[in-house]
């Protein structure tokens, strides 16, 4: 590792592992900002070894951005906010991991998206990416919304715009529904147009595939396409819905993040928009303070031990 | 073999072939049935093995039955109706299994369904069962409309119906949908109650484990729920779409077969209703009459060949 990385006392890695992909940062005990990573998919839903390859992957890229080496991962104090661990049995297998790290707290990252988001702060947060949900966290009450999962749950996310564009394409080429632009756009994109020729796109398609296409959904509606507008309707209702049932825990701020986002806010209602704030720092940055405050908690517990 | 089942010339092995089960008769050559079996899906899309497995599973019950042997199955001219070998790959990926059998004839779920509808004159179908499609075939020209799979399409189907019931628990749970009586039924039917214990049975569900919830949604509509009775009506549109798309064709008759046609059947619109006829035969009878009619073709063939 470089001698300048090294001068900074305690080392912190912070894990964003969504359902499509996983960012890292490494920071200093000052927050200053060493290197950064991408990775696939954290989600252990997708299985553990896919989950931990991806954090590994953007570790070792961060490390390497950070002008360290392999080595130096034994160093690293990381906090985890992943994808998934909400349940139970994920939680508890991805506690179990062999980690290379000095330290490896773990949560879902609904929460250390909303760390993030306030800097620690009280409020909420909306995720929409891969999937969708939220989580307000208030006067020590957490209220924690949808995130269930593709294709039972996630309405208004990434997987769930691309399957509605899949959707409505398959109706206008059955023709038994309305014509779209989407069929165009999809049809363009994919490079084929025969109706088993898309099916066979997406015929095992992971939510990470669907929600490569959403955006075309997007930009039909931009087009003026009445059925993408309907899809983005329906879609934006339900953000609006985990917005509305968030706001009853009276979070003074509510901050939108994921990569649909930016996208979806415009289509909000005039309620949940007047509410919005940006988010403060990225989920990965969450996840450092939540090593940190962990880690903190963790060196308390054991002073008193040695005190008693 | 017994002697009886000897005695009558050809031996022919209907297989009706869906996403979640594939039935089987064995009949001689006066259509005589000799004996049943059942076994699991024989969709090439869950796996070959899966597929073939299922169709020898439900074969060798259907010889026992029969009072044949093992042995017995190199005699049979079998006739298969799978779904999923509409789609090339998998049409190929089966006519290139080394069966057991004396002859196999392939086509699709939907073919044998209306060949064994209509019993071999013109007419359509619409399949409501793990999935949904239908098919018309009037003086010679086929139409083909959905099947192309879940969750992007099935739409009116077992799959979807089940997988709507759980996303509409899910948002009674966290209070962002209305009040069900869905929520009640599925708890029960499940014997846990807690979100995260629901999301687990369905996490990583198959078509066919949505579609073994799909009758609670028609015994809360039948109880007056507001929310169940909605999803039927989508789902009842989808199928009269499909309806009214085939009926473009001007067949005489119009049957609806699969597990849930009877369910969705008094959904239906006036029109489609007035055109419904009653199946005349099942799906793995028209199996064996689609293999009775290739075994002829090709007697013909080699027949014609031997005369030049």
């Amino acid at each position: 590792m470089s001698s300048e990385a090294g001068q900074h006392g305690p080392l912190y890695l912070g894990i964003d592992g969504g359902g499509s992909k996983c960012r890292v940062v490494i920071v200093d005990a000052a927050d200053r900002l060493l290197g950064e990573g991408l990775g696939g998919p954290a989600n252990p839903l997708r299985g553990m070894k896919v989950a931990t390859d991806s954090i590994l992957t953007a570790t070792q890229q961060a490390l390497q951005a950070a002008g360290m080496t392999f080595n130096d991962m034994s160093r690293l104090v990381a906090g985890a906010g992943l994808a998934g661990v909400n349940m139970p049995q994920y939680f508890q297998l991805f506690s179990e991991w062999q980690h290379p790290f000095a330290e490896f707290h773990l949560t879902t990252d609904l929460h250390t998206a909303c760390i993030g988001a306030h800097k620690g702060a009280d409020g909420a947060v909306i995720i929409i990416g891969t999937g969708s949900c939220g989580l307000a966290d208030v006067n020590g009450q957490c209220l924690d919304i949808g995130g269930h999962g593709f294709p039972y749950g996630d309405n208004g996310s990434g997987a769930w715009f691309g399957n509605q564009l899949v959707h409505h394409v398959l109706l206008d080429k059955d023709q038994i529904g309305m014509p779209t632009l989407m069929t165009t756009l999809l049809t363009e994109s994919l490079g084929v147009s025969g109706t088993l020729d898309i099916v066979s796109q997406f015929m095992h398609a992971t939510p990470t595939v669907f929600a490569r296409y959403a955006p075309l959904v997007f930009t039909a509606a931009e087009q003026g396409d009445q059925v993408a507008a309907e899809i983005i309707q329906a879609g934006a209702r339900h953000i609006d819905n985990i917005a509305l049932r968030l706001l009853s825990l009276k979070p003074e701020r509510l901050s939108l993040i994921g990569g649909l986002a930016y996208k979806v806010q415009p289509y909000l209602s005039a309620p949940v928009q007047a509410l919005l704030a940006p988010a403060q720092a990225a989920p990965e940055f969450g996840a450092v303070w939540f090593a940190r405050a962990r880690q903190a908690k963790r060196q308390a517990a054991q002073l008193s031990v040695s005190n008693q």
